[in-house]
């Protein structure tokens, strides 16, 4: 695949820092043009790729397992697998999905994080009416806040004024504090202490849905998770299908949380605008 | 209530070791007589008495909540309420729960302890099949093996052979070391190290449940939950009715853990027989 566009995510920064000890070249979001591969009928179609590619070999694929669950499983840009900061990367056929023609590269770029935000509703049943306090005002939080809006009774929680009083122009409840508890808090601060703090607010019995991964030793109260009963799920990697649906219905806004885009020659300056505290999305320009 | 006969637990132990920092009588198994009450019927009945006492006034309660998640509840011998190493304890009637006759005071001491066994019930289905890995054979451990044998496909992990042989004979499948991985573990060891070992061996998307709390600082790998999309939830305590029932039908064996009793007013020596590796469940005779 010839890359076109590609998003810089917190992962990425987290990978700098040390997280998982990944070697190779960075780079999970993107979308580009199919150059090379075994059907001919694909060659020339500008997709999306999902990251996560299964041995197809071991106990737990040939079992059917999941496969962004396979043990042995290459992931693009993060585990044994080169990613997208780059002009050429290579994925199997079956991860890339083609992207439709109303759904631009400055759209489409979003499609892995947008999946990410949507596999929350396979970690947990967010039905109507549940009240539901989401952690977190970054680029993940943006996109988790639109997936939960829509839902159930979101209250979202950042430390950006700004940025919240658009999004509560348009009828989100946004705060800077948590006063009262919530059964299901959804966690997508990257912030080491941030979890701490979640943990205390959530309700017996109430469910922390936890999306990020950091370099950083994070503690969870374990006493206190069982005294008051509390669940704690993980939440990782979604499905594309959803996602280009949703970037096709636009049921999503992904452009306006672009801060900027740099050649991938500059790359390293846009992970330095990246890194600044409560960036939007930076894109490196490929292709 | 006058105390007839009191159990000590593990929690006792980790009370004493500063958790929470309790600072009044411990003890909250045992079985006694009803002494004086509001209601005359109940004078001199054989009783249990479940150990959260609920303030009845606060936001929870009156919506309705659970009694034993009151963010003001007092919880015998553990929070707030003297406990029953002691002639004499104080419960409201609510919590009190008529033995049958057929029961005797040496299982029915064990009812508070087996309703928080039977509780997992309301932590996880555990379905028929479900392959479950139990960690710990203490008396917690014994008492959660019996609930789950009889529910799912249940693999015992313990670290005493004599103790696990015993149950071997009775049809259980009892380990000393883990090799493969589970889709549900329970884990009741109590014992901080062992927590991250067992969280090694949760499948993709499976289920640790948690059982005990402990003094010292236990950890879990956050970035391994987010990543495998692991799901933890904690449980704590459990309702008498489930359990009377069980003991009545002697459908948990639960006498054959008791390894001694002791006069209360040699409690201390309990405690330290309590403490030992392995021991087995201690009473303390009080009536």
């Amino acid at each position: 695949v010839a890359v076109r566009l590609a998003g810089i995510c917190r992962t990425d920064l987290e990978l700098a820092a040390g997280y998982k000890g990944f070697q190779g070249l960075l780079g999970h979001e993107f979308v580009g043009e199919v150059l090379s591969c075994s059907d001919p009928a694909r060659v020339g179609q500008r997709v999306v790729g999902e990251i996560n590619v299964a041995c197809q070999r071991c106990a737990w694929c040939l079992a059917g397992g999941d496969d962004r669950h396979c043990p042995h499983r290459r992931a693009l840009g993060i585990r044994d697998l080169n990613g997208a900061f780059a002009e050429r990367l290579s994925l199997p056929l079956i991860n890339l999905h083609s992207v439709p023609n109303s759904v631009p590269d400055r759209a489409a770029v979003f499609c892995e994080p947008l999946a990410a935000a949507l596999a929350v509703l396979e970690a947990y049943p967010f039905e109507p009416g549940t009240e539901v306090l989401l952690c977190g005002d970054g680029n993940l939080g943006a996109l988790l806040a639109q997936v939960l809006h829509r839902r159930c009774r979101l209250t979202w929680l950042g430390r950006h004024p700004d940025k919240l009083e658009r999004w509560r122009q348009r009828g989100y409840r946004t705060t800077l504090t948590i006063d009262c508890q919530y059964p299901v808090i959804v966690e997508a601060t990257g912030n080491p202490a941030a979890l701490a703090e979640a943990q205390v607010w959530l309700e017996p019995r109430g469910t922390l849905v936890l999306k990020s991964t950091t370099a950083a030793e994070r503690l969870l109260d374990l006493n206190l998770l069982v005294v008051s009963e509390q669940r704690v799920v993980g939440s990782r990697c979604g499905r594309f299908g959803p996602a280009l649906k949703a970037l096709e219905a636009k049921t999503v806004e992904v452009q306006e949380l672009i801060l900027a885009s740099y050649p991938l020659d500059n790359a390293l300056e846009g992970f330095a605008a990246a890194g600044r505290r409560g960036a939007g999305k930076i894109l490196l320009e490929v292709g």
